[in-house]
């Protein structure tokens, strides 16, 4: 399989997530072109990149597209077996994360909460565990934690960030405002509303 | 100039954001390398790309190199002008956003917050007036905010991007679970920790 660009593969992702929420049993790319703005030409050429032969007239199997495009990203077996995820910093961004039911339905479980503050791990409510943040690299592997949520203090990012690592974390979604130094082999994605800002600047820009 | 890829895009907007907190006059790419993880040769290639020719042996001017970045991008008038944003939902989530001081010392402004529920509005203390969503399409153009952070419940946020967009907003950074259908002209971020974990899942099968 030829490397899928990265403006595709993250397009393919939302298509995925998209079609897991879908009800009807086929989905036409004019369906999805309405559905997400992108033109039906350029989700047709983004499922053309992943070689998948299953588009009729009448449109693509829902199921069978969802099951190609996770294959083709190799994220198939991530979908099933599931995720362990957890979230450092529990300030009020963390805790308001705590609270939402946001990963029910997805392959995502959030399963471990971390502060430096222990007042806020014995104060605050959530339906797993919650611990300093001095048990990190204890819990993270024994939990098989793969992915935390960084939701810390910008000028904690960093230290937070290299304990994870030290924990064998292998991905960062990444509140902060910091740019965090990671190793190969670690990915980020960085989610703050800064860095958010200036991609929807640098992308009308072009 | 040549379209810059998007990879490249996103990790200059990032450089950028980095070299504004420089305390330094000079970098090298080394020193970017240590700051971000991304390789030194991957920099150099990426500086390349915008037709850079400021680096020397010892390194990059870093104010140089961030106009330089900021000019390739087309975000200098953005940057010298500042945007003003508002936030649209004002449950834990945008109500921690609210607090945060996260934009001082960048371009973005945060000039006002919406909320359907207007005991949140009243409740709630900002240091920037908020309103019913009823007056969305008043406010939005009148204050010529341009960029709006969505943080509503995921069964409201295709609803809130509809208002967006009829008043005329430019770019939405979508914290919800949503995939949003915007026209043309209009870009979205999409940065809802859904999306973020399906983006470092496909990163890591690369």
């Amino acid at each position: 399989m030829a490397i899928i660009p990265e403006p595709t593969r993250r397009r393919l992702v939302q298509i995925a997530h998209l079609l897991s929420h879908q009800k009807s049993t086929r989905i036409t790319s004019m369906n999805i072109e309405s559905l997400t703005g992108w033109s039906s030409s350029l989700i047709r050429k983004d499922i053309s990149m992943i070689h998948y032969n299953g588009g009729v007239s009448n449109g693509y199997d829902v199921k069978d597209l969802r099951r190609a495009i996770c294959e083709a990203l190799n994220i198939a077996q991530t979908i099933e077996q599931g995720v362990n995820c957890c979230i450092v910093g529990l300030g009020k961004l963390g805790a308001a994360l705590l609270e939402n039911s946001i990963f029910t339905g997805t392959p995502f479980k959030l399963v471990a909460g971390f502060d430096t503050n222990v007042n806020r791990t014995e104060i605050l409510s959530a339906p797993f565990p919650l611990y300093a943040a001095s048990k990190m690299e204890s819990v993270i592997p024994e939990l098989g934690i793969a992915y935390a949520i960084l939701t810390v203090a910008d000028d904690n990012a960093q230290r937070m960030a290299n304990i994870l690592v030290s924990s064998n974390i292998k991905g960062i979604v990444n509140y902060t405002g910091e740019i965090l130094s990671v190793p190969q082999g670690v990915v980020v994605e960085n989610v703050s509303p800064i860095t958010a800002m200036n991609n929807l600047s640098a992308m009308l820009a072009e």
